[in-house]
């Protein structure tokens, strides 16, 4: 029989996350003030965070221990399987071998529950009552939802309401762990008011939901705001998954030449490339790491590198990034999660000092290549992970043109089962392309008044 | 750490299936021809199943040996964990230690694909270039499409069209493996033209949708049938869960006093019990097996044992069940996989020689235990899981009551990622509770014109 899939233990879980600050040759700049423009330290964050994160967020040390109670909730789902892809190998007739990680057996079905979990853990440790946060397609929403429940912390979404009307599933499984869910914009917040006043038949915007879950932290003393991707303590709860491959990777032997994740704010690709990116800095390895975006949201392949805003109303922290620009708004496709204009400030140092690479796939390749996968490997992907499995097949049908094998590792985030309209609309031919041109990129980028970098 | 999940490697993958029949103090009565009434063999079934799939209906040898590529592909999921469930034992406040086995973690979410794949390969070996199946909610022919997919087989599920309107996600998905799905009554069949002549608007049946997929096997050569449950290949291939879990609970040093499994047509249950009866029936031990069913269909606490059809027409051969009538009809409950009128003829078998037992649960104590369980544990499970974790909890709570622990592993043979619509209406206080009179039952036995067992 084959050796498909590679496992580790319980006891293997691991017991401290990877910091891949302490390791950059380039720190990322500071943060600045979004008025006076002037860098700003992490007690700007104060009032959103507990201190715990925040001491994450900043932190140099290369290792942060994993708290026992975290691990001990992680082990529900972790540690994840790693699979070698013999039946995409097959499909694509190619000299590759081709790996994926599997995170989609969380009881969230994504990646999302690694950070979820902890952020839930260190608000409860500091006697916080509440956790806000914001949901578009309701991934996040419910990996939050899922950890809360746990900790028995009131859990407060804010979904926007397009969303919550098209997919009222999501919405119910966060429910049945507990949480509240609103649509957005909202009667709870002043901020929804004012927009409900002005426009009572609005959808809402994954901005405006912002907005809201941010207000009722910042206005309530036992209430906290959670985000699921972007920030550096998030990414760094998400190299649970990298550090996992690369004892399965040894496990068998072997080792990538490539490794490959979707890209949205960049938890998911940080989570799976930076333990190796840490083999290229500790051991001088030279492992080629791809994040994959979509064409729709080309933020790394054809965005620029400068001072942004995190959000849309401009009201976060000047952050330096690679951006489309914070007013831009991306098609609207199904992979939610990748719907973001700009990328985290690690990622983006790293993008600029060129040591990782980024790869754009369109709408129809990414549903052709999650078609592929499903029925050569058995699991039907999220639109989001699609992407991933879109670089890694170009990858791989680059070795058969070229006659040559490489290890080739992606991050497969997050099974479909919630996304089966997704596949419906390909299979009926309303799935589209969504290329930008030049001109509506660069007008994008041309609206900014943010601080440029040299 | 706690050690809350129990794993298994690759390699240990049981290498055989556990035949009960060798074991039985009595053996099943033989099925008997639906006209003649008279016994028959195995050779009756030869138009709709595959010759190796026949003689494993009739085989009484202990052991099965399951096929290199079979275990191949079962380690695409398998071997499944085996979780104790801390969570819900601190929730009930209970000394009784409790267990489950994971099925939802297959591809296509339930324990279903333990034998769509075997029948699947017996086909293919036997040259046959299509399936055809029938499926209700849509668990089984997902199940069957992932398989035939596997193998290239041509699959054709004949689904019941108020499911395949309302249900628009499980086509989908059958979709994304590659199978065509029909609304049943459809234009494909004879049976299926001739009902639509009478009815266009019909809504369609179970009975209606197996008539169409037996006619398609019936009358074409290269075409065989497939059937998710009740027969004894099926509960044969289901052993593998059990057997795992026998490994598992060793591995930690403990062996279940109580086995616990939902009931539908037998297979789940099945699955998990008849390899702890063996321990009781070679080892002497003293393992008590609860099937559970819901009380809007208690075929096994108020039904009668006799000869009964397997379909609601009356063509299949009559066999020796536990049955509430073929016309019976049960209540639209979500839990559709446990709506069948009668049991499998072994675990009737079993019933009847009071080796196992049975208990039943109203709709909304089962979906109390779901959410129960979710909270709790973390997994939001399917509605027929529901079911094992009501009669679990039931029985920790009696371990309560008695001052007393006992150890209780039962069957969590799906997730609910599909059924979140039951979880609504639950929410919505839109679940009711179908208890069924005596006169009812009655009423649906006096009918039966089928031998009675003396």
């Amino acid at each position: 029989m084959k050796n498909r899939k590679i496992t580790l233990s319980e006891q293997e879980i691991p017991e401290k996350w990877y910091n891949i600050i302490a390791d950059m040759p380039n720190k990322p700049l500071p943060p600045l003030h979004p008025e006076t423009k002037e860098p700003i330290g992490p007690e700007a964050l104060a009032p959103l965070f507990p201190m715990e994160l925040i001491k994450q967020e900043v932190t140099t040390d290369k290792w942060v221990e994993i708290p026992d109670e975290v691990r001990n909730i992680y082990s529900i789902w972790r540690p994840t399987p790693l699979y070698r892809a013999y039946g995409l190998e097959k499909a694509l007739d190619t000299p590759a071998k081709i790996y994926y990680k599997y995170e989609g057996v969380s009881p969230a079905g994504s990646h999302k529950p690694n950070t979820s979990v902890p952020q839930a853990y260190y608000n409860k440790q500091e006697g916080i009552k509440r956790i806000t946060t914001e949901t578009g397609a309701g991934q996040w929403g419910s990996a939050l939802a899922f950890a809360c429940n746990h900790f028995d912390i009131e859990c407060e979404v804010y979904m926007v309401k397009l969303s919550y009307q098209h997919k009222p599933y999501r919405k119910v499984m966060m429910n049945t762990w507990g949480a509240n869910v609103f649509p957005s914009p909202s009667e709870a917040t002043e901020a929804g008011r004012k927009i409900l006043a002005k426009d009572p038949n609005t959808t809402g915007s994954l901005g405006i939901a912002i907005s809201e879950a941010v207000e009722r932290a910042a206005t309530n003393e036992d209430t906290k705001y959670a985000l699921g991707s972007v920030l550096n303590h998030v990414k760094l709860h998400q190299t649970i998954i990298g550090q996992e491959a690369v004892a399965q990777m040894e496990k068998v032997g072997d080792m990538p030449d490539i490794v490959i994740a979707p890209f949205g704010g960049g938890s998911n690709f940080a989570g799976l490339a930076f333990p190796f990116l840490r083999l290229n800095f500790d051991e001088g390895k030279n492992i080629r790491c791809i994040a994959s975006e979509p064409t729709s949201c080309p933020k790394l392949t054809r965005g620029v590198f400068r001072y942004d805003y995190g959000d849309t109303v401009g009201m976060t922290p000047l952050l330096p990034m690679y951006t489309l620009g914070h007013n831009f708004v991306p098609a609207p496709i199904h992979a939610g999660g990748l719907r973001y204009h700009g990328a985290g400030v690690i990622v983006s140092q790293l993008l600029k000092d060129k040591l990782i690479e980024a790869s754009a796939h369109d709408n129809i390749e990414v549903f052709e290549a999650g078609v592929t996968f499903a029925r050569s490997e058995g699991i039907i992907p999220a639109p989001e992970a699609t992407h991933g499995i879109a670089t890694a097949i170009a990858e791989a049908q680059k070795c058969k043109e070229e006659g040559i094998s490489k290890t080739i590792l992606f991050n497969l985030c997050g099974h479909g089962n919630f996304d089966m309209k997704a596949y419906e609309d390909y299979f009926a031919g309303n799935i589209v392309k969504h290329e930008l041109t030049s001109e509506e990129i660069n007008r994008s980028i041309a609206e900014l008044d943010t601080p440029e970098i040299k």
